[in-house]
């Protein structure tokens, strides 16, 4: 048996979304820009996913482009709206646990000569929406705000950070990558402005993504090319991904509600599991504001990377942090803003949950992890068997 | 029957590279930067790939980047490269025929503060090496030529553009996206520095392609994220759609001979069999320095909208320019730039192959275009019978 419980790094298609797509390869093959009869199938199976994506976020149809993934709509939604929004401001407000792909293209802007603040969070990941807004000046344009954390699974306040930006007239950008079909996620009640979704956190294809586009705000195009969404992402469109993540949608719509209860009592029950029987176990994130599928911990005295070998060892395939960046020996930057030491930050555990996780491997990873951790603290000159 | 000749808007993805796909959607469904056997996994099917790629052009393996597609692998060739050299110089040239994400990329750099010279093309749409090399000046930092034309199907002189280039020291960019897996490409032989490639020509799955970037060309990224591709392509890697894309590569390589010279001898078919038969219809491009799947056609007094729309009628897919871009009322460009008239161009039409293209299908779109375009003859106003 293998257990792949890091789905946070990457989650498998779901098979409906599979069968959906599979037409489109190779007997459903129109560009959607086509005069002829495959041409007009692509652009209504086009306009029914764009559909099925907005009425998963409660947006109009118009208002969702389609992208090649949640680092490309991170990319369209700052650079886009800095460049346009230049002669008015360079002030742009982000927290401290973003995603690399709003970190980086940030400090990519401030080469740029844009100003970038970083508002920090609190041992729990959270941020305050009082400390944004004492950030804010008459140059502000952009505040960028994840929904919740991939990494620690925390949920941002994000109605309070949304009413307040739109009153300042500031533009509001979430990236809901992670929060996506996790939770509800209404745009409108929330005041966003600009938010960022991805396929794969559906149970979708890789490879696609969305952004929410509020009518009226405008956006300068990152690539260039044939104008395809609204001349915002040029380049033809992947119409069998685009079909499979309008698919997920629907599916996540009928779903969301058993799909994240299942999930929340097997994350209860990992996060009990741990917390109540190991020593020196600790979870990192918010107890209770968190998604439903992030268990992820923090061990003393070891290294995160020796838990997820050994553990792959034992079949159970899991994470110690963010696999959306390339390896590094540095320690997670959202567990350095949640104020761990990086010594600290090194023993971490990621167990990202999927629609299909279930008790039994659950029980199995309860099983296993004690093992590990013993056995690695045995060989930890840290440890003085405490 | 329905009879597909529009590949050049968009190709079916070949049976055995959907075979070679399929376990990566649900089953192999690791992130590559993942540590567990998963993101082994994957970083073994993402490096064997890269593999297919590079000896598809004759290039090393850590030459390649992978991207969403043609459209994206110009705008990183050219926006990086640009960004990358502005200190050396700020002139760039390209020809008048280019892909929609060249030109609109370069218009969006002059508005960056560089110059782009647009050299002409001839009436078959041959770019003349010496009228490139004339153009150059001690600021110019990159010069952008395709390989071959989408929509009139002309092959340009790389080897010798690429030998002048390299000996002044200007980056060479080549948009390949129409000649790969149609003809040979040497990158090493070209003196190539830049190369666009995209899948979905090969007939592997839309929404993932390839820049070649030779050893030693440095850029700067378009987007930014966790690094993934060294950093030129942010982004978690789309595995399945890349093995796809390698798998394409494979077989191309093996095939390229006898798919190559069937659909020749087919487009010979389709060219001589309206040339030969029918009046006032004219073909574009150059008449042997041309695609093997490429037959594109002017026919005069009539519109190419109504004969695509005729075709579709009895069954016929093809296009009337390129799909590329979003539709507009104008001219294609590149029609313009070899001399014809508005009037002209508008009457244009372009049946593009594949792979599985037979004789019989030649054979009715030859019986099924007179009919159609003495019909439409017969309706406009602008003919007067002879």
């Amino acid at each position: 048996m293998r257990i792949y419980m890091d789905n946070a790094s990457s989650a498998p298609v779901d098979k409906r979304v599979i069968e959906a797509m599979f037409p489109y390869f190779d007997t459903h093959v129109g560009n959607p820009t086509s005069l002829h009869s495959s041409g007009i199938d692509a652009r209504r199976a086009l306009e029914n996913a764009r559909e099925s994506v907005a009425s998963l976020i409660k947006a109009q149809s118009k208002e969702i482009i389609f992208t090649s993934g949640g680092t490309e709509s991170n990319n369209i939604a700052l650079r886009g709206a800095a460049q346009r929004k230049k002669k008015k401001g360079n002030h742009i407000i982000i927290t401290a646990i973003e995603h690399m792909s709003v970190v980086n293209t940030c400090k990519d802007l401030q080469r740029e000569g844009f100003e970038v603040t970083t508002v920090p969070v609190d041992k729990y990941g959270l941020v305050d929406q009082a400390r944004i807004e004492a950030e804010i000046t008459n140059r502000t344009i952009i505040i960028s705000c994840q929904y919740a954390n991939s990494e620690i699974g925390t949920i941002q306040p994000i109605a309070q950070i949304g009413a307040m930006t739109r009153e300042q007239g500031i533009i509001f950008h979430v990236d809901a990558v992670a929060a996506a079909g996790k939770i509800h996620i209404d745009v409108q009640q929330d005041n966003i402005d600009l938010l960022s979704i991805s396929s794969n956190d559906l149970y979708g294809p890789r490879g696609v993504g969305a952004l929410y586009v509020r009518s009226g705000i405008l956006l300068r195009p990152v690539m260039t090319g044939g104008g395809q969404e609204r001349g915002l992402r040029s380049g033809s469109e992947n119409i069998p991904a685009i079909v499979g993540m309008g698919k997920a949608c629907e599916i996540i719509k009928e779903e969301i509600k058993s799909d994240s209860g299942r999930m929340e009592s097997l994350q209860e029950r990992l996060i009990e599991g741990v917390l109540g029987n190991m020593q020196h176990a600790y979870l990192t994130g918010h107890r209770t504001r968190r998604l439903p599928h992030i268990a992820s911990y923090r061990f003393s005295f070891i290294e995160g990377e020796s838990i997820i070998l050994s553990l792959n060892d034992l079949g159970i395939e899991a994470s110690t942090g963010s696999a959306c960046s390339v390896k590094t020996l540095e320690p997670s930057h959202v567990l350095i803003a949640i104020g761990l030491r990086p010594e600290e930050a090194h023993g971490s555990l990621l167990l990202s949950l999927n629609r299909w996780n279930t008790e039994k491997e659950v029980d199995y990873v309860l099983e296993s992890l004690p093992l590990v951790v013993d056995r690695l603290r045995a060989l930890s000159p840290l440890y003085n068997g405490d």
